[in-house]
């Protein structure tokens, strides 16, 4: 089992890549994808889904984990986020992965050990178990990780 | 100058496919995708990529039409319309199309003379300008001719 999870973003979107090695998990790759406020959204759609297929491919991804997203005072950017998870559902289809849906409250609750956990707390618990990580968008790199391992631990769970 | 113009939805995705010609406009294909509620997202997504990737090839579209849809009563199904969306800003991309987006407002204007206009108004004027149309799923269809021809339109306005 290897898991990529994304907090996909049009500015930024960070990712982790873990794989199950018995009791472990070991940490393949982490980190983000930045992308520039001016180019088009059809070019950072297709930046999006080419790096992001890269990815899938290079590690034979077999889950792909996102966190379900919250409608904020945006409408319309809640919809272009949508956009994104589109492009990692189609993926998943080409690539014969699965796709594990989390709501921000489960991800704090499997990290932390509580649901409202800050951003911050997160960072934190993440930071202890990868220790030595060179995180540049700390924040968009760690709520990834943060995704990624939990969608591990409910298959561990699911294995019980 | 090939237009498509698409009205997404998991259920039915109507679409029309009009050619400039001149000062007409040649209508080269129209109907809907149908997909079963009983399959996945994931599936439901891939089907959709790959039905609307063949039109696009098919047609050598050059600009994709589509409605900027609100946020109605559901929140999370108004994500998932993003998903769809996301899929045809990545054929944009890989097939070098251009995508027009038009307010709901906009293509009733532009259809009937009135924003305001009620969907069986719209259909009506579609139907008396492609008379002969054998519908078998009527909105789904009249909604994405209208988006079509108002992308059509505009085109035409700008060239003035």
């Amino acid at each position: 089992m290897v898991i990529l999870g994304i907090d996909p973003g049009f500015r930024y979107a960070g990712f982790g890549v873990l794989k199950k090695e018995g009791r472990q998990a070991l940490l393949l790759d982490y980190g983000y994808l930045g992308m520039s406020s001016s180019d088009s959204l059809i070019t950072r759609i297709g930046t999006f889904h080419t790096f992001f297929e890269e990815k899938i491919k290079l590690y034979n991804i077999t889950v792909i984990a996102l966190e379900t997203p919250f409608l904020g005072k945006n409408a319309q950017n809640f919809l272009k986020l949508g956009y994104l998870r589109g492009i990692l559902y189609l993926l998943a289809h080409q690539n014969n992965s699965s796709i594990k849906e989390f709501a921000p409250c489960e991800v704090k609750q499997s990290i932390t050990g509580y649901g409202g956990a800050t951003k911050d707390q997160v960072a934190r618990v993440i930071l202890q178990l990868f220790p030595g990580m060179d995180i540049p968008k700390k924040e968009d790199v760690t709520d990834a990780l943060a995704v990624t391992l939990c969608g591990l631990w409910a298959h561990n769970n699911q294995l019980l």
